[in-house]
């Protein structure tokens, strides 16, 4: 499960009258990392979501905020699968600044495989594994 | 089909680095003036789309901005159906800061009843009708 | 320093595809509940940005999603401050459905007084610190 | 002021329970061309409100939602400057879903420009009007 690194540019609409990013915006840049991550192993979660019924369920997240990003910077995201089995999966983040390096936000995040119409734990269907990194 | 006032207090998030609120926040608190319409004439929102299978889709909306709403303003939401058929649903918004009546924004919407499985244009359910002042 | 308790109610906005509240709206509440918290405690969030030019930045949150929210249901957001000293603040989380008390999610935070225009750590000003608790 | 494309992909954060994109999220892609098409035109968007103090402010937007844009779609803003003095500027946008062409929605904006500090009404600087295409 090699890192991957996917960006984004900081939109007016993510900035607060901090006169900086406001701090729940990083979660959805670490679901587009997540979907870019999945687009690059050769996995189309939407695919998965409306053919196998099969949603990945955020259940934890933790993100350190070490330095502001600002309007239209843009942010290097390096996202690594550091567990991955058929019931759950774990994500750790580095934010960087990419002009410069500068880090802004270390996170991880944990996520279950759940049913989509019951929200209920199921494993992650098999034909997904090997991408996964399942053992 | 008389007007109704609805609240909203600018959260911290719905800022930008102008140090005002971002403007397509105006149409999140749109939602929830006709949310809280539909309570008041006794009508569940939730409840339609869960059982009925019918959405309200926005189809046109327009905002003018007239005075900057700021964080933790208190925002007074008037709301008014300006035309309901059986087919479309048209509401006219006033918002004003509630602590001095400043007006800050004014606003229009069109809705049409779609079905909720395949966004057809659908009519509106007859049990709905009376509600909703559709003739 | 008494829990206190807020209440928020589901935005259609805040909700995503999987039919449930996006989790980083979550973290939007938890700044509702302490922006509602300080008002409680006596102290006016926005006149301590504007007048003594000091921020309460958002160093590290924590959040686990326990249920799934849903559109129109009414949070209970109890918030504590449970570590307040000159230089930090920390708060826990517990937010219910208040229909039922089901427990949908459990987050802590932490944060830091930085001057607004540098963003440098201060502490925070004297006039403050008997409403913070801070002994 | 020849017409400019830009691309977003939709993210998971911008559906809603209808399975769409919630409509407020189209005012934030607008904004998104706005700002890359000032880059486009050699004009550094964050440079102007920095040091020349000048914001350009949303007065009035109009949306037309034509056809629902879904999570992942990859969609393709068409923006054109249609009106451009010392004082105005209104822009035009065309958004389709980049793999068919499918029309999705029409806006248009108008802005003025603003002081940064008193949000009063001033004149685009000197310096920037040609790029504009300020007459």
């Amino acid at each position: 499960m090699p890192e991957f690194e996917t960006r984004v540019r900081v939109r007016y609409a993510e900035t607060d009258q901090m006169g900086v990013v406001y701090h729940a915006n990083y979660l959805v840049w670490m679901e587009v990392a997540r979907v870019d991550w999945c687009r690059e192993i050769g996995f189309d979660y939407r695919h998965m979501e409306a053919v196998d019924g099969v949603v990945i369920a955020v259940v934890e997240v933790t993100c350190r905020y070490l330095y502001p990003a600002r309007f239209d910077d843009e942010i290097a995201i390096r996202i690594e699968a550091i567990e991955s089995t058929s019931k759950l999966l774990k994500f750790r983040y580095d934010m960087r600044r990419a002009s410069d390096g500068r880090e802004i936000c270390t996170a991880e995040s944990m996520h279950l495989y759940l049913s989509k119409d019951r929200f209920r734990p199921i494993r992650l269907p098999e034909k997904y594994r090997a991408a996964f990194g399942v053992k």
